[in-house]
């Protein structure tokens, strides 16, 4: 699955209110001047050891033949692993779950009416590209956890399919009650298109990839270049992951041999309707039979057609069957014992099943996390020993749904919630910048381990190429704050890879890493993402790759040696405090939006701007959004603010007084209370209407998926006019906050004592 | 040709120094209250009379053959005209003038590499339609003052062919030296695109019309719907427009039989290289053949391939050759003498002659006028006498380049510059809301105008309409002063049709006026816009014909009756404001720019973003804009604005006096005045480089042809970073406003004289 993963980016306009310290300043986060020396030596030896050609070799290896979850090299890839990391001298196991995975039976698409064509429903194999043709290793594209269905119904287009654009539709009079809706690929994770669609009525959705997307539009296609070829098809999961991930069978609980399980009627992530995606080769006819209004100047794609809404007068026949079996999943799990602080650890982690041959997806990533392990037994050879313990993992099952993390995460969520002191994660990784997002108490980590890396391509570290980008685009305040050396803004994390359990669930500090932006392609998910099309158009040298295990390698190295945890609580404050004021702008918004459109209303400036020939619905005035009380926010957002001013003091002035302090064994008093820092931002009820979603600050949106939403809880409140609950969420909220500064001013306290 | 019209838009975010009466205060701007009650009752009879059905007719009957410059069709509808202008009781005539109009004897466009393919180069007949296939009375696509030429090179895509996008192609290290460029209709005047192009040393042009632009991206395609099919080809011309309109020949004087003329070689105007207009049918092959890097988003069209940039591999041959010959135009002319200064003119034009069959271009304008014409007619039957002198124009051989207005305007230039109170122009007409353009102080009027005629579809005054409309799109600030009662702002005029010769040569107070926005379509300058096409697609039942009558004749009316001159100053002052204003943070914004520019070069950002496989040119650091003193400019628009504060004063004490005062015979010196104020925006010199272009707010650019550049010589300096030029136009600039300002001074104090 293609993570949806931030740019390290400067995009968070909240005044930052304490100072940061640049990341030129000093020793590592986290480490005494002593610690600090022995730790850059290591560091330095670590980071000569992943190689390029290292890299392609098990990308190549892996890739070879289609690997999917229950497929037979998705088993021997997950063996492959294990006797790599034991060969490396690492404690290492398979750990199985059985899981839901529906796999296709039938597929039909044909349009019916006016005129007739069957939809291919297929890619054919690419002269030149030797693993294109294994279409009977393969499964042929299709949308894991569809509903089964057989339906004959007119055709409207709703573009990305999310809430906005049935809006739209509703302002043209168009309802999609008993039709098949086609959407297109993108604006929101897949899952969230036919869960809108039936919430409408609609009895089926086609998705498809338009050329504006990532085909010609954007490139050339493949095989002559990068992007989505005219038969091309995107395949994934439709699960309603905002709800919950993992098996839909399991929820909260690890999918074991004797686990309960739900009746397949009950799991409430499997769709309503039944789902294909397909190819644009096979939607444009159905788009070109389509009637109606033209539709708006965004939702028109490139294909040489003019775009219509419908309803019909294209008629169209979808059937989806599926095998709803029940198949086995493949986590590879090695271990390094921490040598001080066994019971902390720290987990790097990577899923390994593909949709198909999964080069890039998820093997670029998988490359990286196999050199990090490869390059830790060497070190431990050398005598190198973290004073944590450090976990790889190889997840298995993340396509249909984060499946292998998750069970995983469910089936050890009391020793993680006790033990768990990070979660690393990557998924593809290509050529470009170093692209962060994660846990904003990781952000100045972040920031240091970004100046340690090389650039392949400028010779700059890749914090340093990160950040001239980022100044390259930026507004002039926020080129002001880059420039005066504040660190550099990591996006929150929404969903779409392993990180979501650890974070969301749990409450685990979680990172996700990857290199990108000069790597453009329209592969995704299908037989295309193969080691052919990764070595002609992505990190064709792998350089990349080497960069990306020495970015991860580094973070892990700090995180499991630091004396104290490398965590900044003033980088969280001012994300909090930013985040705090986004809402009240939000707010202030939709009242303006409210009030405006009331005021257009009465005065007729709708009937006025309608065309007769074009008629639109005059909207209906809406209540107006009350004022909230945001104090309990302001307050715990400042109360945070204060408490991670005093623990930044104290930890300076621990710093200045140098080994005597930081390496004293008070400290791991300290580390026991920051391990609960993140943990304390999750409350055990979730959120409103899904409760497997712990974490207060960070959430998928429920309707966007791949998209976070900060502050779920009260943000979605707002978005979806609940002013009532928006209220109740802020005091939690607050709550949420007050509690978090109670803990981070106990740790400064504590950590003022140690060092007197 | 297609007037490049603005919206009654409230774009100008200047502060309004001067309160402006709200348009419902008392009678019509320059009427007694006794001249008001008259004048109201003849509008009212003025109004009732234009019909659709009429309309109708006239356009079908005048659009049945193609009838460009030259065509046997061109002079029997000038005929026609001249007939009905006298059946209806006017004074007409035919004025003759000739003039350089080349035409096609040769037209290949082929690829001659990687493969071949041969372009088709014409328009066929669509099934139904039945003037589509006159292929022997129409001239083929081409482009009129296109250089003949035999050139064959690597063909280069330039996007629109604009500086900028140049530029775009220079940071990519690509160059059109010895290359054909390919650019696409619209984002300036065709006629800049060829000029640029050999500018920057290119041997040929073609202009394609993308589908993206006015194809079927935009809508279905004709004749399923209005937008542009895949054989449709804009003709046009490309003459220098911003250098001088008209007859290439004879810039600045009558091209009468005894003219002097130019020989072709020094006619400044025509295009230095060949050029040739395309189908986006034939445009295909040769884009799709096309390498080089891919073009930016920006520059992507509609046509189902990836767009590169060139240079090659693919190779055209291009040929253009043409018939060279003067040919004779026909103006036809009508006047109505003015019963009490028939020496003071108000005059109404529309071009006649088409590209082809012109049904929306020129002759939904021309159907209008000619109902005013017959309108005029009967109202002089029933006693009507208007004050003034009213000439309504049919301009030939506007579409080659304004040639039948411009070489009248210089045959009559000095009887003009006494005489002329205004030009009121129209060229197409479509459904939807009323488009103002042209000198603001005209501008209260058209606002007063605006709200005396009813909107067809709606109900509402088409003022109405259009200001509920600015609403609905407008800012906070836009919303805030239009629901105060402020006047709608009128857009300023560039060029692109007959108005240009009268506003910008002269200095008339001009007007461009038109319906659309509701009627969008792709058959502009194409064998297409017929009358099947526009009694298909756009004002179908011409009742937006009637509606353009109806403003533009009662506009006339009251210009041609109004007691005082209806001009307003606190506009004119309130707009100069504005563009003080935008010059002085235009400025700023280049200032900021090239710092921003060199800092990040210094910084090494542009050697960090580099994408070693799109490796762009590192731009070289630029001098940083000095500040310019402002002042002369600000004091000559303070001038004007208290000028024109003391001239509303006047005129409100006039108007509370009633009849005795404002009827009084002094009036004459005071219209004695005003009539010289457009003319004092104008300066005998010219602007630089092209003393053709007088007048010294409104020009159209050097470098967008129908865009507008207002207060062109300073604003064009500035852009080009031709500083010391727009330190002394600043200077020549305050003169002239300070010399408006005591004009409209004395205006003012003939008025305060008049009333005593």
């Amino acid at each position: 699955m293609r993570p949806y993963t931030f740019w390290l980016s400067s995009s968070l306009a909240a005044a930052l209110l304490t100072p940061l310290v640049p990341v030129t300043a000093g020793d590592p986060l986290g480490f005494s001047p002593g610690g600090a020396r022995a730790e850059l030596q290591w560091e330095a030896k670590f980071k000569a050891i992943p190689s390029a050609d290292t890299i392609r070799e098990t990308i190549r290896r892996l890739s070879a033949y289609p690997h999917h979850l229950g497929s037979p090299h998705d088993k021997e890839n997950a063996e492959w692993i294990l006797a790599r990391f034991r060969e490396w001298g690492l404690d290492a196991h398979i750990e199985r779950f059985d899981v839901l995975f529906p796999t296709p039976k039938e597929r039909v698409v044909e349009l019916v009416a006016p005129s007739r064509f069957v939809a291919r429903l297929r890619e054919p194999a690419v002269k030149g590209d030797p693993t294109s043709g294994q279409l009977d290793l393969s499964l042929p594209p299709y949308n894991v956890y569809s509903a089964d269905g057989d339906v004959t119904a007119p055709l409207v287009y709703v573009n990305y399919g999310v809430p906005a654009d049935y809006e739209e539709l509703e302002r043209r009079g168009i309802s999609v009650k008993g039709a098949i809706v086609i959407a297109r690929y993108g604006g929101s994770w897949r899952g969230i298109k036919p869960k809108v669609a039936a919430e409408h009525g609609a009895v089926g959705c086609l998705i498809y990839s338009d050329p504006r997307d990532d085909g010609y539009w954007q490139g050339d296609v493949f095989p002559e270049g990068p992007y989505r070829p005219r038969d091309g098809v995107q395949r994934g999961s439709v699960a309603d992951m905002p709800t919950y991930p993992g098996d839909p069978l399991t929820p909260g609980v690890g999918a074991t041999e004797g686990a309960k399980r739900l009746p397949i009627a009950e799991a409430k992530t499997l769709t309503k309707i039944p789902v294909l995606p397909i190819s644009y080769g096979d939607a444009q006819p159905l788009l070109a039979a389509m009637g109606g209004p033209v539709a708006p100047p965004s939702w028109r794609g490139a294909l040489p057609i003019t775009y219509h809404m419908g309803p019909g007068p294209a008629r169209v026949h979808l059937r989806v069957r599926s095998d709803w079996a029940i198949k086995p999943l493949y986590n590879v799990i090695a271990t390094i014992s921490g040598s001080e602080s066994p019971d902390e650890w720290v987990i790097r982690g990577n899923h390994h099943d593909a949709w198909v041959n999964g080069a890039d997806d998820p093997l670029a990533g998988l490359g990286a996390l196999l050199e990090e392990a490869r390059a830790s037994g060497v070190l431990l050879k050398q005598g190198w020993r973290p004073r944590r313990t450090v976990i790889f993992a190889a997840w298995d099952g993340e396509e249909p749904g984060l499946l292998g993390s998750t069970e995983w995460v469910e089936a050890h969520a009391d020793e993680l919630r006790t033990k768990a002191v990070a979660y690393l994660n990557s998924d593809t990784n290509g050529r470009g910048y170093l692209r962060m997002a994660g846990s904003h108490i990781l952000e100045k980590l972040a920031n240091e381990v970004a100046e340690s890396v090389d650039d392949p391509e400028t010779g700059l570290t890749v914090g340093k190429r990160a950040r001239l980008a980022s100044i390259h685009r930026g507004s002039p305040s926020e080129r002001k704050e880059l420039r005066g050396g504040a660190d550099m803004h990591i996006g929150a994390l929404g969903s779409g890879s392993d990180y979501t359990p650890f974070l969301q669930h749990i409450g685990i500090p979680s990172i996700n890493l990857g290199f990108g932006g000069e790597d453009g392609g329209g592969v995704y998910h299908s037989a295309y993402d193969d080691f052919y099309w990764y070595t002609h158009f992505s990190d064709t040298s792998f350089v990349y790759g080497r960069a990306l295990a020495q970015t991860a390698g580094v973070m892990a190295m700090r995180l499991a040696s630091a004396e104290l945890l490398p965590y900044s609580y003033t980088n969280l404050a001012s994300t909090v405090q930013g985040y705090v004021g986004e809402l009240e702008k939000l707010l202030d918004h939709e009242r303006d939006e409210v009030m405006e459109l009331n005021r257009q209303i009465e005065e007729g400036t709708y009937a006025a701007i309608d065309d007769p020939r074009e008629p639109m619905v005059i909207p209906a005035k809406k209540d107006v959004p009350p004022h909230l009380a945001f104090a309990p926010l302001r307050n715990g957002a400042d109360a945070l603010t204060r408490s991670a001013g005093r623990y930044a003091d104290a930890l300076r002035a621990a710093r200045q007084r140098g080994d005597t302090v930081l390496a004293s064994s008070s400290l791991r008093a300290v580390n026991a209370l920051l391990v609960k820092s993140e943990r304390r931002l999750t409350d055990d009820d979730g959120l409103p209407g899904r409760p497997w979603y712990r974490h207060q600050l960070y959430a998928p949106g429920l309707y966007t998926g791949y998209g976070v939403k900060t502050m779920p809880s009260v943000r979605e409140a707002i978005e979806q006019h609940h002013f009532a609950e928006a209220d109740s969420a802020i005091v939690r909220l607050g709550g949420v906050l007050d509690a978090e500064a109670a803990l981070v001013d106990s740790a400064a306290a504590a950590l003022e004592a140690a060092s007197r």
